[in-house]
């Protein structure tokens, strides 16, 4: 299929160019970086050496660009308000979204935008950033969990077009796990970013220790339990995600996530998908989720000031 | 009354140095500014002046100081460990302590030292800091509210040892405030301190921008809930106290506990003085403080890395 890339940063980058890499056709909308794509392309780094795409179809506006069979949305949640101004000029008959983004309400927004028909929500567990203008950087994982987001919240199960897109991912070497109830896997992320974004931005310090430290780690734990009691709540029961979760960020490299370099360059973090909308959904079948609460205005006070 | 002071930092400094200056005799036990003192004595500056003591009585060596009517202690409570090593040296027969200090718990240990009889405690609403060796600058307010501590917990009425302490205190022009109940006292003043030394050092703050973010503004007010709620299990109700103390915030100029500044300097933080115990005197009466928790958790790992 044929892929508009709305958003060419750590996750647009890593993805899109490895699609292009891998064979497909892509269209890059671009902003701040469009004039170094156009004339030196894109530069993904990993691990055992990455590649360079020398010539990418890059776009400055979405008006120019053709219309494509998927629409990969690789913004931040707090940029989807420019979506309405994107999305009509790329899509297809079919309408075809692929959300890759964290935390919840995102898609209410975006299926009411004209043409959108479609949305697949892509959860990328990934550890990649931006180096410089169309140079990823990619850290580490990589895997989308993939699946059907349907108006009325139910599991969608694996539908033809989740399939037809972890097909195009094949040949990138990407893992793509289609998911039936993909807010159930939505939820379950959360169980990760909640505690993890936030405690490392205002305690200004990396997974590794805040797990060697048993008060924060115990913290940590505990901002999970309020998470998965509101998505047990909401439908999407997640027994032994607080474990899983915990032994995996034991496992894995010391990351330090974005929230508290995008706060120190000033960029609008993802407080309302990430923190708001959870809770707010929390509340409505009411759990109250205090420790979750204090995460968020802390964050919020940080980031403003 | 003749007085010891141990410890001669923003709190001993200012009250011991008042003292002197108004005409009671003191001697005061140092540490590192020993020499300087002893050299040059010990300023005190204030927003209208202030005062230099050319001569001081100082010692480096608790065994050197004469036996004294009252010993005020103004250590950090993390530091009374020293105490046993001190007090039997400098107390006279009546044994009394002023203890000028925060949080709960301390009087437990200092009531066992060999030769206190009597300990009043001193609650220091005080901005002062250190401005360098035997140097102390205050920048605002100062009253002390003093009571005698008895260990059964119950309200030991005024009694005539802090009256005599309040009377000492009346040449400086600092103000005593008698009270009846001084564990009362001392859960009235964590009100304040629990929320703002905690916050105002993880969210690196003053009080002012604090209360000008309305999150944080109703997170401290959230904690100062729990306080209360703990208090009023163990038999001291502070009906109004939240209000009272998030007005006198908002009244008061901005201003940044030594929390950070401790943690930056790599002093020990009264993490048990104001968090874990009372904490653990709410847990026993069934009060579980789950924001106070988060908040301990948060300074005892911005102080530990």
């Amino acid at each position: 299929m044929k892929y508009a890339i709305i958003g060419c940063g750590a996750v647009g980058g890593y993805y899109g160019g490895s699609l292009q890499h891998a064979g497909a056709e892509c269209h890059f909308l671009l902003h701040g970086d469009f004039d170094h794509v156009r004339a030196h392309g894109l530069k993904v780094d990993t691990k055992t050496g990455g590649f360079h795409l020398q010539r990418v179809n890059a776009y400055a506006r979405a008006a120019d660009m053709p219309r494509c069979d998927v629409a990969l949305v690789a913004l931040k949640a707090t940029q989807n308000r420019l979506l309405p101004e994107i999305l009509p000029h790329v899509l297809s008959a079919d309408g075809l979204v692929l959300l890759l983004q964290n935390g919840l309400g995102s898609e209410e927004g975006i299926e009411k935008i004209p043409g959108v028909r479609k949305i697949v929500r892509g959860l990328c567990f990934l550890c990649s950033n931006k180096a410089g203008p169309g140079h990823i950087r990619h850290l580490d994982y990589g895997m989308i969990t993939l699946g059907r987001w349907t108006a009325d919240g139910k599991p969608a199960g694996i539908t033809p077009e989740v399939e037809a897109i972890a097909r195009d991912f094949e040949p990138t070497g990407i893992p793509v796990r289609p998911a039936g109830d993909i807010v159930g896997a939505t939820w379950k992320k959360l169980v990760w970013n909640i505690p993890f974004n936030g405690l490392c931005a205002v305690l200004r310090a990396d997974t590794g220790r805040l797990m060697a430290d048993s008060a924060t780690r115990g913290l940590a734990e505990a901002i999970m339990g309020e998470v998965t009691a509101a998505a047990a709540a909401c439908g999407h029961p997640l027994p032994g995600a607080v474990g899983e979760m915990m032994a995996l960020t034991e496992k894995m490299t010391p990351y330090h996530p974005s929230m508290l370099l995008d706060i120190a360059s000033g960029r609008e973090i993802e407080l309302d998908a990430i923190y708001n909308e959870p809770m707010r959904r929390g509340a409505a079948r009411g759990v109250q989720m205090p420790l979750t609460g204090m995460l968020r205005s802390q964050l919020g006070f940080i980031a403003t000031c």
